[in-house]
């Protein structure tokens, strides 16, 4: 039995997903807008890879049902109905509604997981539920992977703290660290480093610090919050749904 | 002025590497075995991305005043005169020879680093020296970029412990983080987090576990030893020289 953390999805092979419980994480933001979108009563949320492919995908679904979501560089995709804040996922915008979404980092990290046995989202946003599950998977001795999406292809903070916070449930205590990959071993490092508070290393990530540079410390605040948005987001069939 | 860390080489672009001072570290084992070899009066290592390259390579170099060095799986390549380990680079077989070497992970780091304005070796073996060019193109607010091996294309916690150390001298006890990259951050929390014996880290890390499986824990206290082959290693021209 493994757990494995990686800091980005860039040169993960299939082989190192196939049937495995897999956790993806992208806390700031697009991880937290599906929870947001999916609590508060959106039907699926589709993650494209671009813009092109949304515009594609809204004319294939049909434009009644369907929402336009997304960012490039934090900021809103001209023509699209919603940018990437968790905060513009209201209930009476998004209920009922499938929403195609495309962002710079969040996306890649799901798709790169076909493969998998089960993948779910995680992030502080929807933890105790996460947790339950890592826990369960660990304990039922089933190989692990948190897949954090990263900045650009590179490592962040905000992700790598998370997949920490989750690593260290589905230890639920334990004191043995067989199994763990190096990068499994750090994040725990990172928890007991930054310690309990979520905001902390987010707002002291790159990524949480552009977007307090941009206005939107609200959104890392958001990001922040445990069981804000308390839903069982699973990816399968190209979609995330509540299950 | 940016300090960046990279926990692998995987997806490194050219323009992240442009006229930057380049740090490659690969602690375990090809970069201490290249310093060790370098000290011991090795002309030049060149590094080859795989063994069809290097038995090319020793033709047109001629075999005479060649030797082919490298492993696989941590093991050293049939029909090749060395393998990985830094304690073979004695200066009784080294000298005066250029060595063509291949490893797992060591080598694709070296060649991502084409567009560098200038590539160093780093490690515990030659860490003053290391942590010197580090200090000073710090203080004269040139770029500098450290580039992790890693391990199977993943982080390993040998490079990344190693990689803030040299965060740490180059910062040379300024607190500004400013200009930090997130990964440049938390490898110097693994500085913290693991105090200043490196063997500590790599021991604990998969690399260090595996070559201590493999009857190798020498090679891991080798590579944890502090200036042990102080060399100034500079990669340039395709190979690794001593400057």
């Amino acid at each position: 039995m493994k757990l494995d953390v990686v800091f980005t999805p860039t040169g993960l092979t299939a082989g190192e997903v196939q049937g495995r419980i897999v956790f993806v994480i992208d806390i700031l933001r697009a991880g937290t807008t599906i929870c947001a979108a999916l609590h508060h009563g959106a039907r699926a949320v589709v993650p494209v890879a671009d813009t092109e492919e949304a515009l594609r995908l809204v004319q294939t679904l049909g434009s009644e049902e369907t929402l336009l979501a997304g960012e490039r560089n934090c900021l809103p995709i001209p023509g699209f109905h919603l940018g990437n804040s968790p905060r513009e996922m209201r209930p009476a915008v998004v209920r009922g509604k499938t929403i195609i979404m495309t962002t710079t980092n969040g996306t890649s990290a799901l798709l790169a997981t076909a493969a998998a046995g089960e993948v779910l989202l995680a992030g502080a946003a929807n933890f105790t539920m996460a947790a339950e599950r890592a826990r369960e998977a660990w304990t039922t001795r089933e190989d692990l992977l948190i897949i954090c999406s990263g900045r650009e292809h590179r490592f962040a903070l905000d992700d790598a703290y998370t997949a920490g916070r989750l690593v260290e449930a589905a230890l639920g205590g334990g004191r043995g660290r067989k199994g763990l990959s190096d990068a499994a071993l750090v994040s725990l490092d990172l928890v007991r480093r930054y310690g309990r508070r979520w905001d902390r290393p987010l707002l002291l990530s790159r990524g949480g610090r552009d977007l307090s540079e941009l206005g939107m410390t609200e959104d890392v605040m958001d990001a922040a919050r445990v069981d804000a948005y308390p839903v069982r987001a699973t990816f399968r069939d190209r979609r995330v749904v509540a299950t």
